[in-house]
């Protein structure tokens, strides 16, 4: 079967590799409907030492069951599924704490015998725990939408919850990229009062005012911050959305929290130091937030999406086949792209 | 009036100030029956550089009201009161939501018109707000326990609080200090289930174990951290209490820490950077906690003290007049003493 592979920064290679088959009696194999690029892959993208063997990407997808193992249960041949972008049991004592991406027996796609979503199927591990039934037709024109259950639109869900988001909450969001727009329309759905959008990009940030952000901020750094603090009073917001995951981009979200406030970041960190020392102390500022349990968010956030409640699916602004994913990569780390969908 | 002074590291001096006395309608000047010297006073005592005009210290204190000025209504002369250790107007928003830390007119003890709690009389700035009142004699036994509702247990409990300590919590508490024994007795007051105390002074961790600790730790750095992750099947805590304030203290917290824990932070932090990046972000551990707003807990936790159900006085193994205030810190610093109560 057809699979991308990257071999190192700006080299991403469509290949053949070994058909996905079952190896445990709890997996299934899943044909790929769609999946799509993320923009954690944008840092292997843009800094992956070379290597011989490569690395399987892709960690979002739908698809449909194509065989099940002899302990599988909750779904069958022919089955439209979504994917966390963590595979677990959903049964440990992590998972029944919605804590998934901590599962005891969960791991991540791209592994050597587990294959990656950028490719025409996929051996799933734990099926039964991992896998999402889809209500709907394969051809479904909420498919974008759903596809963002996998990652970004859990992500950002993740994020805005974790700052504890909700009526009468202020709130900043940090990053106009699409988890900064998901994080933007979460929490306009979690009920938030008002919402600062910081970006410079504006296709996107007139997207982010479509999904409920009430303001945006152009400026960065100091400048921005300043800014933030200029549009509430002085005192900053409740909640801080950091969706970038770079120490320049912390720092503004300290910046603009207000005392007492939750910054939650869900942009991985690219540094170990964060700057997050006696003046937020001080201040009691929370910093939350890590990598999403999708998986204990997908039942919760699908029946918006069904009834077009909301619509995450819109931060997909390209479709492309298997084959042009490596120019995928490209338009992304461009940012000619926001996030792009693939279509196999 | 003869009050405390620091001129620099190792410097404290018991000198004649100009007596305290009311300077707003708000005021009210407090004749000091109690204080003490906090753990966080031991960080300039160790690094303060040399002043001419010198500070006065102390931010923990019982008394008498001697004065008041017009338009104080809640307190009157002859009150025996408790302060928390900033004082605030305690009707702003942000002393509403119960962060009279972050009070719109608040402010420290000790600055040059407020005077500090270790002296003989301190002004007191928004005396309606700040003051609370004790339903007991002036000479009772409970002094001590009252006592820490200034500072010390508030501390231990807003750590334990911000953590999310609660039953079925298990917690690990980081420093033997009087804030961490505090920690561990607001710990065991909010019902956790097991609490880990690290901590190598076994005359402190034996009051801890009074306190509820159920395991001490005396292993530090990796050490520690593995030694606790062996007492909790390999998952580590849900809370963690970091009651010291060190990069090396943090750096155990966050190890220590069960994947989406709390670790909650009273220690004032000496550095800017905190080594909280991917590892934990991939964890979802969340670092909170901060200054306490002590003056938020006051009534709440009066209670368990007035019944006897707690005794954080416990932690004060020394009293000492103010001419011996010099010789207090000096015990303190070199781990003579757990806490220093002052009785003028």
């Amino acid at each position: 079967m057809r699979a991308t592979v990257m071999y190192g920064a700006h080299d991403v290679r469509i290949e053949d590799v070994p058909d996905a088959g079952l190896r445990e009696p709890t997996d299934a194999v899943v044909r790929i409907t769609r999946s799509c690029i993320c923009g954690s892959d944008l840092w292997p993208y843009g800094s992956m030492p070379p290597s011989d063997t490569g690395r399987r990407m892709g960690h979002e997808f739908i698809g449909v069951v194509e065989d099940v193992g002899s302990e599988v249960r909750r779904v069958a041949k022919g089955d439209l599924v979504v994917a966390p972008f963590l595979w677990a049991d959903n049964t440990c004592e992590f998972c029944v704490e919605g804590l998934q991406s901590s599962c005891r027996h969960g791991g991540g796609w791209g592994s050597p015998n587990v294959d990656g979503g950028q490719g025409e199927a996929v051996r799933v591990p734990q099926a039964d725990g991992t896998l999402v039934k889809l209500p709907v037709a394969a051809d479904s024109a909420l498919m974008p939408s759903l596809l963002t259950l996998s990652d970004v639109f859990c992500t950002g869900h993740h994020c805005a919850s974790t700052a504890g988001v909700g009526p009468r909450t202020t709130v900043t969001v940090i990053g106009d990229g699409a988890v900064g727009l998901c994080a933007v329309l979460a929490a306009r759905r979690l009920g938030a009062e008002r919402i600062l959008l910081m970006g410079r990009h504006q296709v996107r940030t007139d997207l982010g005012r479509e999904f409920g952000a009430t303001d945006v901020i152009a400026e960065r750094g100091d400048e921005g911050v300043e800014r933030v603090r200029d549009l509430t009073g002085g005192d900053g917001t409740h909640a801080v959305l950091e969706c970038v995951g770079t120490t320049a981009s912390l720092e503004m979200a300290f910046g603009v929290a207000r005392d007492g406030g939750f910054v939650s970041r869900v942009g991985v960190p690219q540094e170990d130091d964060v700057p997050f020392g006696r003046k937020y102390f001080m201040r009691n500022v929370t910093l939350t937030g890590g990598v999403a349990p999708a998986r204990a968010y997908i039942e919760e956030l699908m029946p918006d999406v069904l009834d077009g409640v909301i619509e995450p699916g819109r931060v997909f602004d390209s479709t492309i086949g298997i084959e042009d994913i490596p120019d995928g990569y490209r338009s992304m780390a461009d940012r000619e792209a926001l996030k792009v969908l693939i279509q196999p």
